[in-house]
């Protein structure tokens, strides 16, 4: 079986996404910057692989048929990464993604990013550099899931969202435990969406909510 | 006879390209950020517009038919900037000049921009936006002309150019005089190009330096 690569696995959703599909005994492979984090990992049971987001990391792709995006989100790094990481690294994922032969590429995209300048924000930078990786993945010719979840919380998730977004931007928020789930629900769906969704805190649990917007 | 507008017509290119074209009776609009830079303009007998890219420039668009973006060059602002001006202001250059029928979009991109893997390169960061505004602008439909000129130079130019790239890395300058006559006689071609070139300086003639390459 084909192994899922999560790229960013040390950020603060990527861990969730390991975890989760690494307790489902889901093949996965954690990309993460430095030896430590790997070895870490690895003592975990988890399986690890080094990789520089700045230079060249094909090799994270080997044995892969599913890649997820979560590498530098956030917004609050100087744009000089967010040009390098966020747009840069993203479109290198997706060029490796062509070449390995990748069957599903998640990226993990921000609300906003479908058209900067639709909000006042001060992260509108980011936004620019999100809404381009996106059509990259886009108009790659690559099967993908393009999430896009509103403010991120550290809450704890309760597994229950809603994809539609609300008038009232007080409702606009999510927890990342929630996203992570919402990634793990579509690498464990053979079927492939070419979808993009919103995520929101909300009332349905997360299999019809994503199911419901098919 | 329609207009050809500058965006970035204040900056050092766009200034010289301003006053080559109004020289030789072009008509030209000059899109600056500010009224007195408009006022000064106007008082020199060219026509200007005041536009702020960060926002909705669509109105300097109106009976022109070519378009030079000139704007944001460098890579010596912050990256915030470099996302705002030089790739989303860029991107909304390309949409607003489909929308108004424009027949020619002058590019003034940057050395590097066809891939920011390629030199080893602290500017990296602007290379990539540089590169996805140029994408933007290939794949949009519109006949292009995308120039690349070397490390730019205040040197006075002597309409000498070379579009070849030199293997020393002591060649690859040019004078921003040079860039500006470079695309001076891009707008007074009316044959179309749809091509890419580096600019140097050299030891050809403008025009046959850009006619040969076609």
């Amino acid at each position: 079986m084909k192994k899922t690569l999560i790229i960013g696995a040390n950020g603060q959703i990527g861990k969730i996404v390991v975890e989760l599909l690494h307790n489902q005994d889901r093949p996965v492979v954690a990309m993460v910057r430095s030896k430590q984090q790997a070895e870490k990992l690895e003592n975990m049971g988890v399986e690890a692989v080094v990789g520089d987001l700045e230079t060249d990391f094909e090799h994270a792709f080997k044995d892969c048929d599913k890649v997820v995006f979560s590498a530098g989100s956030g917004g609050n790094t100087g744009d000089d990464k967010t040009l390098l990481i966020d747009l840069w690294a993203a479109k290198k994922a997706v060029d490796y993604s062509l070449k390995e032969g990748i069957q599903h590429f998640v990226m993990v995209s921000g609300l906003g990013a479908q058209d900067p300048d639709e909000f006042e924000s001060e992260i509108k930078p980011y936004l620019v550099a999100k809404y381009f990786a996106d059509q990259y993945l886009l108009s790659s010719g690559l099967n993908y899931t393009i999430l896009r979840p509103g403010s991120l919380t550290n809450d704890k998730g309760n597994g229950l969202i809603t994809t539609t977004r609300s008038t009232s931007t007080n409702d606009l928020f999510i927890s990342r435990e929630d996203v992570a789930k919402s990634i793990e629900y579509y690498i464990n769906r053979d079927e492939v969406s070419n979808q993009i969704f919103e995520l929101y805190h909300g009332n349905e649990v997360i299999s019809s909510a994503l199911t419901a917007s098919n």
